[in-house]
């Protein structure tokens, strides 16, 4: 098997810098665009083959170095009895959304074994697949940024009412996180042992958080989750967007990476995040619109500030967007391993 | 006059922490909304009297160690000839936003005397009404900031057509960044002239950009107006939201201050800027929202985490939220002095 990304998660020596790029499986692909044309995204979800299927169409195009499992972090919400649809154009909606502390005292134990079964089924079904040949990665969203999609009733700018629950009513606050981090490290558990050979935490918008607040009120339930994920033994990795603030003690998170979106130099990260961990990161996704040659600058810069360090994991700083030209990201994928090598 | 926040601006010893908070003259107090009934948003900016009325609101109501002109970062783009309306509910809209190399080709040269007097003697008439009590705060929009807006049409969440001129048309992105930083070196001057007594200079949205592509396509201009700002005399703070991950670097904008965000912990941010700037900042403006305890903990930790060194100037991390409880906002001023005193 191609290991380059497992040895970076640990920092071991890697004969090229691997890659992998978030959202690799998308919407820029025509050929995923055609499954969606058939199926909706709660279909190609929630039915293994199909989320086998759109996971492997990157690796045939490109020389990727990992394979993530095709889902989303939002099922536990479904699972939790919240509903969830996917609208065009508006991203996720849940139709129940958690508004007081009656609505959290409520929400179930789930045992993800049965009611996320689908995403295992697809992580079994996708092992086969690859045969071996590069690592398949699982992922859950965290438990606060699930919180925020459960509270605000979808995508939110300023994350008001989850900020009032958190400030107004700390112990229906903490409820919540216990409840949520519990379905979430059963859930990355079980990922696990369905034959993820790494697991990411995405956090993708705990950076509005202040840094007082995400240690209070965030942090306590991402250790817990990664220490469930970690008990697995395979590598985990904790990613948000627009917490180079954070960085000086997000290494507390007990990750073995941790991603690092566009907004920071990575070699300013590394100083700030300390010897013991590996990161993931950073081009700016909306860079891969630019002409070849402006995109070759920047990532080239980002291989050079890692300056060859052990540990490092090539990667976009957030997930690829529609319309990002297959050319410059087939382009991207060998320039990382030519530059890196 | 009460010249605690200057004398913080340069570096100097106080007897009490500073405070005054970005947007401090808006909707959370009934006197404001009670203005605004009767006269839109450009009204108000455009007539002195009315801007002078507005801006003393804050200083009748709390003990504020600073005045900040009322107006917005936009009527330069309303000079431009772009066409500026606020409109309910969506925001800023530029009517005639640039989309070509050969719409920036054309922009005009701007006397800010000329086509921004009306700001200038809001300036003037806001001086005369405050006696001298506390200075007054200057301000504009940053060129990219302002660059974002003209060529979105108003406020956006990714900005991909700003990103693409730049990757797109290096020459045009700069043609435009020149002529908006002469427009802007000069607003400032003019600002000092009628009066201003610190000037603020607003890079809302730079923090949306990679460190490589803020170096490359916005620092120089930045260090453009900072230094036309400088050259009158008075102290120059340069702000921006999301921009923790710049501010190893960001102490070469030349200004006295660096406003920081809440995302990042001020004793962080110090070290990371350097011992030569002061800064400005940063409990979160959602902690507002929060029962007085909570909020008072939030306050005291960021003085303490200051540590009572020289050159702290206490804001909030942005704008002031509308639907801010009053009662907070006098506590927290009250609270800032005794705690610090």
């Amino acid at each position: 098997m191609n290991d380059r990304f497992l040895k970076a998660c640990r920092r071991q020596p890697v004969d090229a810098t691997p890659v992998w790029l978030m959202r690799q499986a998308g919407r820029y692909m025509p050929e995923y665009r055609a499954v969606r044309e058939r199926y909706s995204m709660l279909d190609v979800i929630k039915t293994p083959e199909l989320a086998c299927e759109v996971t492997l169409q990157p690796l045939s195009s490109f020389d990727l170095d990992a394979a993530i499992i095709f889902s989303d972090i939002l099922p536990p919400l479904d699972a939790l009895g919240l509903g969830l649809s996917f609208e065009k154009g508006e991203g996720p909606v849940i139709h129940r959304p958690l508004r007081s502390a009656a609505d959290i005292a409520v929400l179930p134990p789930i045992e993800p074994r049965e009611s996320l079964s689908y995403m295992l089924d697809g992580i079994r079904v996708t092992r086969q697949a690859l045969e071996n040949r590069v690592p398949l990665i699982g992922f859950v969203g965290a438990p606060f940024t699930l919180a925020s999609y459960a509270i605000e009733g979808g995508s939110s700018r300023d994350f008001k009412l989850t900020k009032e629950l958190m400030y107004g009513d700390a112990p229906g606050w903490h409820l919540l996180m216990d409840k949520l981090a519990a379905l979430i490290g059963g859930y990355l558990v079980a990922q696990a042992e369905a034959g993820a050979q790494a697991l990411q935490i995405f956090d993708s918008w705990a950076g509005t958080l202040s840094p007082f607040d995400f240690q209070e009120y965030v942090l306590p339930y991402v250790q817990r989750c990664v220490q469930a994920a970690k008990s697995t033994g395979v590598p985990v990795i904790y990613f948000g967007t627009d917490m180079s603030g954070m960085f000086p003690f997000l290494a507390q998170t007990g990750a073995d990476v941790i991603g690092v979106d566009w907004r920071i130099q990575i070699d300013d990260a590394r100083r700030l995040l300390g010897p013991d961990v590996a990161v993931q990161g950073n081009l700016d996704p909306h860079s891969l619109f630019a002409p070849w040659p402006e995109v070759e600058r920047r990532a080239a810069d980002v291989l050079r500030r890692n300056g060859g360090q052990v540990g490092h994991i090539f990667n976009l700083g957030h997930g690829i967007l529609p319309g990002t030209p297959v050319e410059n990201v087939r382009n991207l994928v060998d320039f990382v391993h030519e530059f890196s090598r």
